[in-house]
């Protein structure tokens, strides 16, 4: 007897886990059927479009796909920060018209010299100190800055549908990764807590790094040089150097992330690309073809034809942020 | 009666894993008894040494550490080999007395011009080609190349009690990397049949690579330029960029692999060094200070100060290759 209310309950558990919907946040619209469909095809063994657990990898871009990125990249207002108070600190450091415009909050005065300007801002705040020390500094601006429309922590501002969407994804066995413009040193501070994604699963841009034994500590130390721009061409050439396997499910929200959707959705077997666009100006933000961030016009032109999935996130998700 | 037989059968059997002997090919000796009382001491929840699972990263070096590296680092002599296969189709590519003799498999010759000679042998032979051409190019060759003095497919000369070390890690959740001066594109064309280690834990030196649609095909090409060399001090900088955490096992077996020992080793809690001493000139090689491959000579001076523990392969191996 006892051993029968056993089995029953463990069927039920079955019953109920299998019947669970794994996508709560997204509405009942094609987008999601399509997602599930896609990964019920490729675990289930009996498919004849199964694949493997080995070969499930599923890589997301960051900035825009996972987290928000209005009004400017995030990563940038923690550099405008970093150079904030560093300036405060040591004036002097503050030697171009875009370091001191990146140190008052002016973010057009700070952008005006294009990526020049950009790369030394990044330069200068993101180099000359360990990377244990640059990732306490990120993790301690993310506890006290708060964005600029919504009053939100930063690591809050991500999105619901697709955590649902990375957890599905592993509970189907499949590993995830970003693949992003971003900084690795910058996301891996908080995308173990955020998105549930380990250090070993960050792919982003990298500057130089040096080791050091610096007073007998030894030390990995963050240097001024690019190493490596993980955006556009980037992306493929990321994912092959640091996986070495081509996926076989890639998410993205920009024409940065065309190359890696075109390189990954062209292997053989099935694929999946998917792009969020940002059509929610109430919810969130609504961009695409125009200004400086997340610029998407390639991927609405050819996506479609591409068989790649154009996420709506007005129509498609009934819940922005978590 | 069935539930009884049944339940002792499971109680049989977990007594039986539990006392099998993990590391069989490795001598009743010092070196595994310090192994498996680190492995045990990191593992049992209730030890003051307890690590959680996902910080349990092991890395090990490759050439002389889990494969054999005499009488020269085998992805120099496949090199050797394609470029001679080069040569034979297209004797003018042979441009340089250096391309020459390694295409005459004189490697007095080819290494004459030293770290430049070897620089420009790498170059020829691996770019210009596809990821794709190139790993089942080095796939051909490790099915009908031997080694010059045992004979054997150099895929098959790896350490058996290596093997048995990262099964034994990785059946204790451990993470298992390769993190190793020789490319990374060439050791996963076997490393995930050779060491069961998937090419997303592959860590090595690389050369540039490009992303191109050619004819229509997305793809990513190997092209001349050095990006990463992981050797020496690049070493822990390989880990820190492409794993972000400081592994708590690490075997090497040469000063090459000193920093990322040193590193390692130098983080909170428990960690554990390893070096992989060369001293069975019957079963394998002999050799530590002279030559050209696999320089130990600090690791021998300051290893056993440090707490690293120094394999010697004639006493501590019961066996060499599977």
């Amino acid at each position: 007897m006892l051993i029968r209310v056993f089995v029953s309950v463990i069927i039920l558990a079955g019953v109920s886990a299998a019947s669970a919907d794994p996508l709560p946040s997204w509405n009942e619209t094609d987008a999601k059927e399509r997602i599930i469909e896609f990964v019920t095809g490729v675990t289930d063994v009996g498919s004849d479009t199964y694949v493997t657990p080995a070969d499930r990898v599923a890589v997301f871009d960051n900035d825009g796909t996972l987290w928000a990125e209005q009004p400017f990249y995030f990563q940038a207002l923690y550099a405008f920060d970093r150079i904030a108070r560093m300036g405060d600190a040591e004036p002097s450091i503050l030697t171009s018209d875009t370091l001191k415009a990146a140190a008052a909050g002016d973010m057009q005065g700070a952008l005006a010299q294009g990526e020049e300007g950009l790369l030394e801002i990044v330069t200068v705040s993101h180099s000359g100190l360990s990377v244990d020390a640059f990732q306490e500094d990120v993790r301690d601006w993310l506890e006290r800055a708060r964005h600029p429309t919504t009053d939100m922590p930063y690591d809050e501002m991500v999105y619901q549908p697709m955590l649902e969407l990375l957890s599905y994804l592993r509970d189907q066995d499949f590993k995830t990764f970003i693949v992003s413009g971003g900084g690795v040193h910058f996301m891996r501070a908080f995308a173990e807590e955020a998105y549930n994604i380990p250090p070993e699963h960050v792919i982003g841009s990298q500057l130089e790094s040096s080791y050091q034994v610096l007073e007998g500590v030894p030390t990995v130390v963050k240097e001024p040089g690019i190493a490596f721009i993980d955006d556009k061409a980037g992306k493929p050439v990321g994912i092959d150097a640091k996986i070495g396997k081509r996926p076989i499910f890639v998410g993205g929200n920009s024409d940065g992330d065309f190359a890696m959707l075109e390189w990954s959705t062209a292997g053989d077997g099935p694929r999946f690309g998917l792009i969020v666009h940002h059509t929610d100006a109430d919810r969130e933000f609504a961009y695409d073809r125009d200004g400086p961030v997340g610029k998407l016009a390639q991927g609405l032109d050819e996506g479609p034809d591409r068989g790649w999935l154009i996420v709506d996130m007005k129509e498609d998700w009934s819940q922005i942020w978590p």
